[in-house]
């Protein structure tokens, strides 16, 4: 197989993050968003929202994470952030996955994509930090521009989404601080339980 | 409205690219493919391909320029390359989306997505030509992978393909030889008619 047929054995694999459904929904399309349109929304999100890093960060580096932070859950599914017990097995799933689908790469791109994956999990750079950051800022603004459609479904309160999305702080205040406006804001509307 | 206000109106109102849908089927999903999923998998795609560019390039910018590329899709719809008539109204639609759009952010950021998209649509760069093959290699690929859905569905024929596609040989040479090959192989298979 030439590298080019490896690249694209790979790309029609990561095709299937289309059928991985998250618990949030979409602001527009009245449905579950999926992963491969979450990864796209993060992606740019973290390019228009840059300046608000804590710390100075490459942020083609943090959108080259985000592009591929959740190509796991292909074979690993999308874990419920609020689901603890789910949370106890991720880790090894996510590994195992990655193994498998970065290997679809030739040996070198997998080694980089899995160094990227590796980053955005051990929150290791102020990239990554950043990244996670972005990441669970979308989570909270689909759930505030859906009228707390994900969160009222699954009984998430305020204290719960504040002290699951805590680390947003790490990368960015910022956008900490938004959290904390948009989900009292979401209180106030009756669409968030305190 | 603050700068980070402003964003997340963008924000918000960029997630309705999820109601956009392509002609083309996504690979697992077994239903079209829309404008927000395809965003995420072109820009994964030229992050992969690279090293396929006829010219040297700044592939975070080709990122970044897929990242936006679709965007004006909200407002304007996805134009089908194949449809000859739409797309002689295409560009005065997309201005005029791209004008609306941009002009939800902060002014010199509304500048920097312009640019990008510009760049995109007048080709003026090696990054532009790359990106532009990159976007038309997808589709190409989509339809290879699902067994000619999307073209049958059309009634495109192999000669139709390759005049439309042709100018993906001024990004990449590799990607261009390799549609040849793969709408050869789908005549083959009868996928797709001579």
């Amino acid at each position: 197989m030439s590298g080019l047929d490896q690249q694209i054995a790979f790309l029609v694999e990561s095709d299937r993050l289309n059928t991985v459904l998250r618990r949030n929904y979409t602001v527009a399309a009245d449905r579950r968003e999926n992963s491969a349109e979450h990864s796209w929304h993060v992606a740019l999100t973290a390019m228009l929202l840059a300046e608000y890093s804590n710390q100075p960060v490459n942020i083609d580096r943090v959108v080259r994470m985000l592009l591929v932070h959740d190509l796991v859950e292909i074979d690993a599914g999308d874990t419920f952030i609020y689901d603890s017990v789910a949370n106890i097995s991720k880790e090894a799933r996510e590994r195992e996955a990655a193994r498998r689908l970065f290997g679809l790469l030739p040996e070198s791109q997998a080694g980089q994509l899995h160094e990227l994956w590796d980053e955005f999990e051990t929150k290791a750079t102020p990239e990554a930090k950043f990244a996670r950051a972005v990441d669970r800022f979308v989570a909270v603004l689909h759930n505030y521009a859906t009228r707390g459609r994900g969160w009222k479904e699954n009984g998430i309160t305020r204290s719960r989404v504040l002290e699951v999305n805590q680390s947003v702080a790490e990368g960015s205040e910022t956008l900490w601080a938004k959290i904390q406006e948009m989900t009292q804001e979401a209180v106030k509307r009756g669409d968030l339980i305190e």
